[in-house]
């Protein structure tokens, strides 16, 4: 197993270099990752996904053949590339099976044509699974071994390692955290169930209650941001309710209570040592990290000793692509590295 | 790992036999077990709680004596004895520390005395652990590596097995599925939380929610029963259902949608191969079953592939003391057992 403390015993006797690539809808990011974790180098490209996979696919070779020219131009070697994409992949057949935010694509093989181009042994994740990898490596899970990160945005996905390893599933769909039911009959979530979390809690559903509750007359600061830019975010939600609006702060309790009783049903179900609050979300840093503490003491049962503690991630958009050149570096025999 | 298939090649060239022993509030089940999971001698004793610790302890001590001198009497020696205890459980001090159904025990030895006493290997696990260790093993988790077991009687518990394994969590208090909140504020449950799996879908609950709707009024079948025996059971409602009583019918499938709700959040958490129903409620059977199935089916999204089989319990009260027995061969070294 991968010494996740990183560095060398005896000093810098040998480094080995892996590429991380992390593919999303609007870009790719990648870097060049050292065995101990940090980031020699990051570059941004667009995903261009309108050009369809193959040029997709293209712009990840072309990435990760920057990247490889620019570790040879110091006279490193890289030894192998971890990608992340979106959605189920079939980590055994190498290929991106149906990405929610890529319109069109439908079992996309993906590990094949980039390691036929560039000769590098190549794996690949999901991209929530390689988020919880980063964080589990150089993150908010540091020095723990029993952690899930809920990964807050758009939509709500997530990641779950048990005793230091990935939990997969069975059918490689673990960890779908968004759509754990948290209400019994309750709304319409967009992936067919109703009451799910992602359909409560997630920064699309916290902007939309919010922009509910004004429309229909409520009054709160934020008619005049409506009214103005004719949508609301959950960052303007956060925003008005930091700053005294009654309206802003009940939507985003709301939010904070759902969020926690996902994090109680998690403790239940896993029984963790920490849970990490990721995702575009976390940004909004202590409002959200305090609303969700209060609301889990209140709802976890009174025992001590079994309360994870809830924690902010901290890779931020670089998470996914460390955690892929984990990947990367276990793949490469990360085992023997870091000890000299 | 022990081979789950038992069975020896060539023949009966050896046979290693263990005591599986499952302490619970009413009594003390005990067996002798094969390495291939054959139940040789089953025996049942009264736990007489109202003796105190050291009484139950000595009252294991003597059926697992009376045990092994059985096997003695045939000529076979015992390898070692596997305890299932209530509660939460210290399996590295090998102490009961807090059951709730043994009023007053708080941090009872029992590993070290019962060693001392009959100088065999001695394991101890959670009662509700043991009894999915022994559904894997030779009962309704045969063949399959990823499961999970809702234990549904006066509360509801459960176990968890991942990639063949015992999932313990991080505290030892993994899979406590009966405080899964299923409702936001909902009604109180005895563990100080709201909203509980199991202030809804418990047997007690069950039966409590069918008595106070025939105390409110309504027509029912029940309000006979009630009326004569002056409390009802879960099994007078799913009865009284299958009678074709429309109140019973009405909190049944209530009942079976809370547990529908549970098993989807499992799902999507764990991504398993199997949910198994247990407990004295799986005695019910398919009015369970087809009851679950049926909302689940409602409730979780239309996406094909990554489903669970529901299924029933096939050990019965067995299942604890063949889970411990489970324990107790793979600490004799049940990795060689099975093979000749």
């Amino acid at each position: 197993m991968l010494n996740r403390s990183g560095g060398t015993k005896g000093g810098w006797v040998s480094t080995t270099v892996v590429i991380g690539i992390d593919l999303g809808g609007t870009d790719i990011k990648g870097g060049l990752v050292a065995h101990d974790g940090r980031v020699l180098e990051r570059r941004i490209v667009a995903t261009e996904a309108f050009g369809g996979p193959d040029h997709v696919v293209g712009r990840i070779i072309a990435l990760a053949q920057s990247l490889r020219e620019s570790a040879a131009s110091r006279g490193i070697e890289v030894a192998g590339v971890g990608i992340g994409a979106p959605g189920s992949i079939s980590s055994r057949e190498g290929m991106i099976v149906s990405p929610p935010n890529l319109p069109r694509w439908d079992r996309v093989p993906v590990v094949e044509p980039v390691r036929s181009a560039i000769s590098l042994p190549i794996s690949l994740e999901n991209d929530a699974n390689a988020a919880v990898l980063g964080e589990f490596w150089r993150g908010a899970g540091r020095d723990c071994d029993d952690v899930a990160m809920l990964t807050l945005g758009t939509g709500i996905g997530g990641g779950v390692m048990l005793g230091g390893q990935l939990w997969r599933g069975r059918f490689e769909n673990a960890a779908e955290f968004g759509h754990m039911i948290v209400e019994m009959n309750g709304v319409a979530c967009k992936c067919g169930q109703r009451g799910c979390l992602e359909a409560y809690a997630s920064a699309t559903a916290t902007a939309a209650r919010a922009t509910d509750r004004v429309w229909r007359g409520e009054a709160s600061s934020l008619k005049t941001l409506l009214d103005r830019a004719g949508a609301l975010t959950a960052r303007d939600v956060v925003e008005a309710a930091s700053a005294g609006d009654s309206l802003a702060a009940q939507v985003w309790d709301e939010t904070c209570g759902y969020l926690a009783v996902a994090c109680v049903n998690l403790q239940h179900v896993l029984n963790l040592e920490r849970i990490i609050l990721a995702g575009g979300m976390s940004a909004a840093g202590v409002p959200l990290l305090d609303g969700v503490r209060r609301h889990f003491d209140r709802l976890m049962w009174p025992d001590v000793g079994d309360r994870p503690q809830l924690v902010l991630a901290e890779l931020g958009n670089d998470a996914g692509f460390i955690g892929c050149a984990y990947l990367a570096l276990q793949a490469a025999g990360g085992e023997r590295v870091g000890v000299a």
